[in-house]
């Protein structure tokens, strides 16, 4: 396989920066290629816009959509922008590998979605989900939480994280047609032991062994229409 | 009321912005005080770490949490994020205005979430929810879609609105203590007519008429352990 580990965070002595070593190592070792996009080494963008283009359509009012679908036919997304389209276009794999922060992707880990997921490439009109351009390709969730587990159950104050990660997991990897894999949570990292520590990282060993065979996430959406809420 | 009225969108012709130049003058002319914070003209840095602060506890090994407590009582923000932070405790009203990317909020708009929130200053140990710091204050979603109201039902493609706002009205606003109201959304708001922008902007000009006395929603969220999902 090809592997690409889309990595977002500030600190790279961080317990996200050792996932990120381990699932090169383990990945390597298993014989797959592996790419690391490091988001904050490399600086990159988090604003969605005009600068995601080398060239624009309409420069007087901006329409982002349609300028994507447009660079997207004429390869005139901006250069740094091309080589993470590329690369997930490479990868049969992608890790995003990150501090959950606010329940959600760290600000300039949601502007590489905003950017690189663009219409024309991950999808189209009527081409999401089963016919999303990026089916086939697997993606996982890798990443760190402030608090403990207890606080992401249904009963926890943070309310329960399948629910949390929805618009992430279903709204984005699964819309443009990608497999999406059971997340790996290090709960509480940054105030575990390091026991806790070492355990999380044998965990996540033996989840990236199996990542090649693992049984993909399913969601009923029709399902909520039995929900209270 | 101090009303802030963060805004995130590349286009200043668009229709999110037009919203904008509805909020501030409708509200302006109910005799409240209003504020804008424009992300994309400020060129709102979005990635939240080192450049945070002015002065690092431990620049050795970056830990933010760690970093914010210490900032909120020292003052040792950066002072671009400092007037956000100083504009957030002096306004009574909070309206996020932007284009619904990805199912949520656009990476600058996360960024700023990440990066204004800060730990000592919007929620602390034990201060959360119902005892969070910015409690008393109200907060209220105010977006653009691209796709149908009916795309966003239990039965639409994307699923429930109100279980995709989940993590930004529960986990982000009602975290810190917020009153959430009811967001406002434009439905497909690039695609439809004159007619249809017209329309929303008579609503969205109700809305704000009313924004002072409007009743918060609940988040019931011991009620998903009923949840099959």
């Amino acid at each position: 396989m090809n592997a690409l580990i889309v990595y977002a965070h500030p600190e790279p002595r961080s317990f996200n920066g050792a996932m990120r070593d381990l699932a090169v190592q383990v990945l390597t070792e298993l014989g797959h290629d592996v790419r690391v996009s490091d988001l904050y080494a490399a600086g990159f963008e988090a604003a969605g816009g005009r600068t995601d283009f080398t060239d624009l359509e309409d420069p007087e009012a901006f329409r982002y959509q349609r300028e994507q679908i447009r660079a997207s036919q004429a390869g005139t997304f901006a250069p740094q922008l091309m080589a993470e389209i590329d690369a997930v276009r490479w990868a049969d794999l992608l890790i995003l590998q990150f501090p959950l922060w606010w329940f959600s992707l760290p600000g300039i880990l949601k502007g590489w979605v905003d950017r690189v997921f663009a219409m024309g490439f991950a999808y189209g009109y009527g081409e999401t989900h089963s016919s999303g351009p990026l089916r086939g390709k697997r993606a996982m969730l890798a990443f760190t939480t402030g608090s403990p587990a207890a606080t992401y159950s249904a009963s926890g104050a943070n309310g329960d994280l399948d629910r949390l990660l929805f618009p992430i997991q279903y709204g984005i990897l699964h819309f443009v047609g990608m497999d999406v894999l059971p997340p790996f949570v290090a709960y509480g990292a940054a105030r575990i032991d390091n026991n806790g520590r070492t355990e999380y990282l044998r965990d996540y060993r033996r989840r990236l062994e199996t990542v090649e065979h693992a049984v993909p996430l399913t969601f009923d959406v029709a399902d909520t229409a039995s929900r209270s809420d």
